[in-house]
């Protein structure tokens, strides 16, 4: 397996992501039954090729009410048969991420920060490459704080960027830091903000994504339970960020953009920004518009797929 | 605020803890309103104080069906009246977190990750202080991977250990990293051993706890979808470990330790062992077995809570 994977990563994007789903791990294949524990599924226990072949488009978002959500809107958009008030988690068996499967999309959800969505990631490609999928294309759907940005407006990374707003992640491998790569897939990204403009029902931008390990200090929050920082000094970072080309912050996207990278994975992240961090650090929106804000990564997404399938010229 | 939260930090740990809980944030008592974003809670359309101002005990766990299953079993062991099944969860405004009150014990999940646990501290800490709690003691009870332990052995956290085995967290604010002690309070890690063998149920130890980002590269493990070391360099950091005194592997004991240890809060980690990590990455366990072995940390914290309110002697 291993030159079939180097090949398929020095070659051209186009040709490479014709080829099934490339894990990196050579022991992979010498096991005897993988256990995908997270998910609560095992290649002994489920017949994953069966499940998930067809699979094409993975949504992954941190909330599991929303990414429920967004498989009962994606089952109406794609006019499928069934009721999508019954679609069944498929991972039932743990309460660490839900996961709903639509014709050939994949809603999971991954909860908050690196480590959690990092965790699914692992698993979720395991998934893929056992299940001999091709072509996958994978989309974070998320939320976020905006700089300088009108609420609610539609951000699609350009780069994902870590605190110094350099465009890497820092992995720990046995006990050592190795630094990966963070870019995305510049052809989807345009193809998104194309969507954003045949609708026309939301601003949309591209722009660089911070990630952050933290919501309230790594973020320049003053309302958090710890805070030894000025309200000059968050903005002067929020200055800095803006001037590196941010425009919004979230938890997830670096390692999102470093593992879809190694594996060959086409990938785009797609955040709605809840507030403009310049002018407060709450989220004081009432629950309607937060609501929808939130649908706004899904409509755009949504409306994607279904021209990738033909579905809308 | 500022002056008093000094001198309780700088004061004796004895004399400190009779103090309300403390945030260490000028801005927080200057805000008009406090939006607990994450546990969907907050100050102007709660009353914090009548809610939460007799908790004493607060536990935290990564899954939400645990920490429900936690509730319902504390409920029972402190014989409280009403029906256990019929507990509600006060964040269901919310599926980022779950929460419960039982008595003067609240249950909360926290995800996977240090982001996901730090940012449910920092509004745990935020809640607490609101509420004007006193004598509040944090326990972390969750599921780890063993060094050289039966599985099932239940670990108490001594200190909480970064990838380098040192006793520290790495806080990023405002992109500036600061480093903060993971020190966990040595009384309550003794009183919980003691406690570990009245019940003579389970074997215990106490022993350092290595906090990873990451549950496969970052941990060592063989199946992730990313591999880049072998089998022996995995047991040599493994090893390492083991010699540094580290006898499990979790995900979010640094960043609790560190959090409670800055706003004086006594506090402790107890997890549970699922594997001999020398002897495999899956967990193959079977179903019955894991969810016995989640059980012994909430059996042990349950027994302490008991005997700190008088319940047995």
């Amino acid at each position: 397996m291993a030159p079939i994977l180097l090949n398929c990563l020095g070659s051209d994007h186009n040709e490479y992501i014709k080829q099934p789903v490339q894990v990196k791990n050579p022991y992979l294949d010498t096991m005897e039954e993988d256990i995908l524990y997270h998910f609560s599924l095992s290649t002994k226990t489920h017949d994953l090729p069966q499940m998930f072949g067809d699979i094409k488009f993975v949504c992954v978002g941190g909330s599991s009410n929303r990414m429920k959500a967004f498989a009962q809107f994606i089952h109406k958009e794609l006019k499928l048969s069934g009721n999508p008030e019954e679609l069944r988690d498929i991972c039932e068996g743990t309460d660490r991420y839900c996961m709903y499967k639509v014709g050939q999309v994949l809603s999971i959800s991954h909860g908050m920060g690196v480590p959690s969505i990092s965790i699914m990631l692992h698993e979720l490609i395991k998934l893929l490459h056992h299940a001999q999928c091709r072509d996958v294309i994978l989309f974070r759907l998320g939320t976020s704080g905006g700089i300088g940005l009108v609420p609610g407006t539609v951000v699609i990374t350009e780069k994902a960027v870590d605190y110094s707003f350099k465009p890497q992640f820092e992995q720990v491998v046995l006990g050592k830091v190795i630094t990966r790569s963070t870019e995305l897939d510049e052809g989807v990204a345009n193809e998104l903000l194309q969507c954003s403009s045949e609708l026309e029902k939301f601003p949309t931008v591209i722009g660089n994504t911070l990630c952050t390990d933290d919501f309230y200090e790594g973020q320049g929050r003053l309302d958090g339970a710890l805070c030894s920082f000025s309200h000059e000094d968050k903005l002067e970072y929020l200055r800095k960020a803006h001037d590196a080309g941010v425009r919004n912050i979230e938890m997830e996207s670096t390692v999102f953009a470093a593992m879809c990278r190694i594996c060959g994975l086409k990938a785009a992240v797609i955040c709605v920004a809840l507030l403009n961090r310049f002018d407060g650090d709450q989220i004081t929106s009432p629950h309607d518009v937060l609501v929808e804000f939130q649908e706004r990564p899904q409509v755009l997404v949504s409306h994607f797929i279904k021209k990738r399938l033909g579905l809308v010229v």
